[in-house]
């Protein structure tokens, strides 16, 4: 007899939180798809060749590696590993019985499906995936080692009609998922280069906006002593203030950010580009876009050239919801440089958490049966049969009571199962036609015909 | 850089398969929810002390074991494998390297669901779950290491009214999909052990059933010859021939068994439960069930302990789409015994060759995006952009050109993507207000505003 238990950072969904699940997944889905997003999917399993190398030293160690299968230790016969090989470390013996990983995020593999399928794909190519990723991470609360990513992308192009509409559709994701108070912060990374520039550290972007990426959660002093630690001078730090007091509305942020980085070509790029993004999402009409414009925005991510994204839910202490960005470069590793492309990433946790705190899962999310039949003995079993299949033909989704048993137990499983309606079959119901429908949450019944049920319900 | 390819066996899944694929899963999941079924999700990553022992030698060798993370060779900075651990052979290794593996079915993880959530679930439970499984098989045509399975399990109940809805719902999802010509095969466990109580092999049900259940494949002669093989006497055989006989019409096949099976209590127990699930299945008023009666079906898995059932989709050269059964002991391995329950799952794979193959993807099934903006300059472009958030805001899945370009790559893009109409956005559409609706299709078109061109999308 095995103990039964979880693999650490994993989790099992039951049945109520699957359906909360579904209903934000399907939501999601939805939307890519009135976007003319097309759904993609890739293995779990990837060759260690694809995935090692992508993610920086750290996420090389956090792929989980897959045993070569059979007998990893013999190759013909012929033992591979001996103790001088021991010796050399696990990095060595990694190599000698392990060639497959887990999917560590949707880009890479992405990038690895447009190269090998780069004859017969449409460009631009849009493209949504939604699988669960792996990390081997420490687990910890809000991080798990398994958990769902939906991305939607479009390579292929440099438009920026494509910005504006991941605006949109972040918007209508959200409201169809009823979170109201949102922002969508957005940057354009040019705009940090140009910063870069201003302040005299051209080249150093990288350090630049990894410190700048932390402002939200260290603060300003804290942000300039780890520019210091990281060598920028005091000139430099003392030329970046402006990054710290540019506030206010929209225009004139950008007023501002073109005075100060009046004599950086790409910085004045970047800033054009935003502008033009903002022009094109008042062009689809929108009143109030949620957007912000934050010249602190930078999301660690060194592979962004345009357009930085991330969303916020206002009123929690959730961190974001989702995240984004324009690159140029997504299949270069893979052989295929310049193929431009602009995506978002959302994440299915932290939406659910956000929608449980605020409350958002209205009741009918929670429900998968409509009604319940009572199942009193072999009679009236035999008389409910075809009542249950004029249910289901009319589109509803209904169950017996498998057993007979007594009506407090099955009135007990239709209120633990969340079912909102149980029909009562006993012998009066059977003698006049005429069935007891209840409404398990108002606790009311009334006399009605199978017909008259099935009109309520559909 | 890396050479992109796919691990062996895997499949990456383009758009044009993924929208069949999901149609086949929307529709398999509507009937599992209609008929009661709820979703559960469980880990890919499993602990090896929950999978091992449970898919018997080959299923061990089979799973994909994941090494542990972080540096596996050492523990606390001490080797812990030396050269005589090398000695010892690939699965004293296994031991110390690895501690989790991948999902094999979904029947394993299910039950230790069940086991760990005992107190929360609501009894009778009616589960679905839809998730890739893997196999460290030899990859060849139709078989792959990563492949969805559809499972839908009653857990906590031995009422054959589950039995009966599992046919009906095999039979509104098949309808559903548009297989008309299929037959579900039905068996009894009891009635195979019946069968090796009356030709004096009782004890020895699983050697003769693995044998029976090759019939179709190896044919009578060669079963016989098996049967010898594993030291079945000629007497046994000789007393097995009816098996070779019964046949015609199912009430026909039950007089005939009854009569063979007379002096055997499980055997008759066997017929009187599947009469009994025939009986049900006639009260749900089904014509025509697809159902046959079929003595010789084993379908090799010894922990069935009532009904057996296989689909096959006649006409075709696939082999079984979906299969199932009753059994008694889900979760005694874990410590929880007596469990009884029947359930069903569903190959996604075979069900998607079957319907390549009779033609049934009817044209809209391929289709995500339904209409397309042309986009020839900024202007139209900036008209188009209300216009699109129009269709949208209908429910329409629509989208634009993302960049200016000539008219025949536009209508290219739109044909190579399915997409079914597109409408046309020139100087003379922005003047009048009437734009140029064209259906892909026909190659027709006509002048509508865009409130006309709703009202014929919606």
């Amino acid at each position: 007899m095995s103990k039964p238990s979880l693999a650490r950072g994993t989790r099992d969904f039951g049945p109520s939180v699957m359906v909360k699940r579904n209903y934000i997944f399907d939501t999601i889905k939805r939307t890519f798809q009135k976007f003319g997003f097309q759904p993609i999917e890739t293995p779990t399993i990837e060759n260690l060749s694809v995935l090692m190398g992508k993610y920086g030293d750290e996420g090389d160690q956090l792929l989980f590696k897959i045993l070569n299968s059979g007998d990893f230790l013999h190759h013909k016969g012929v033992r591979i590993i001996n103790d001088e090989d021991l010796d050399k470390g696990e990095k060595h013996i990694l190599k000698k019985i392990s060639e497959k990983g887990l999917r560590y995020d949707l880009t890479v593999p992405f990038a690895r499906f447009v190269v090998m399928n780069r004859n017969d794909l449409v460009m631009p190519f849009k493209r949504y995936q939604i699988q669960p990723v792996w990390r081997a991470d420490r687990p910890q609360k809000g991080r798990y080692r398994e958990f769902y990513q939906c991305d939607a992308d479009v390579v292929g192009t440099d438009s920026l009609i494509c910005e504006a509409e991941i605006v949109l559709m972040l918007q209508e994701i959200l409201q169809n998922l009823g979170i109201k108070d949102f922002t969508i912060k957005i940057n354009n990374r040019k705009i940090l280069s140009g910063i870069a520039e201003v302040i005299g550290v051209k080249g150093s972007e990288v350090p630049l906006t990894v410190a700048i990426d932390k402002l939200d959660k260290i603060g300003k002093e804290k942000v300039e002593d780890e520019l210091r630690e990281r060598g920028f001078s005091e000139e430099s730090i003392e030329k970046l203030q402006p990054i710290f007091e540019i506030q206010g509305a929209d225009s004139q942020v950008f007023d501002k950010l073109k005075a100060w980085l009046k004599d950086s070509e790409t910085g004045l790029k970047g800033i054009e580009e935003l502008e033009k993004v903002w022009s094109l999402v008042q062009s689809f009409g929108l009143e109030n876009a949620n957007t912000q414009l934050d010249i602190t925005l930078a999301r660690g991510l060194s592979y962004y050239t345009g357009a930085i994204f991330e969303v916020k839910a206002n009123g929690v202490q959730i961190g974001s919801i989702s995240g984004g960005g324009r690159y140029d470069n997504l299949t270069g590793t893979f052989g295929m440089p310049g193929l431009s492309g602009v995506g978002i990433s959302l994440g299915v946790d932290r939406i659910f958490d956000v929608m449980e705190e605020l409350g958002l899962f209205v009741e009918n999310q929670s429900v998968t049966t409509k009604v319940l039949l009572t199942n009193f003995d072999a009679e009236a079993e035999k008389y409910s049969l075809p009542i249950l299949k004029k249910l289901r033909d009319a589109g509803i989704n209904a169950e017996i009571y498998p057993e007979s048993a007594k009506i407090k137990k099955q009135f007990d499983y239709a209120n633990r199962k969340n079912i909102p309606f149980v029909i009562v079959v006993g012998s009066e119901e059977m003698q006049s036609g005429e069935l007891t429908f209840k409404n398990m949450t108002l606790g009311e019944q009334e006399k009605l015909s199978i017909e008259q049920i099935i009109s309520r319900l559909v």
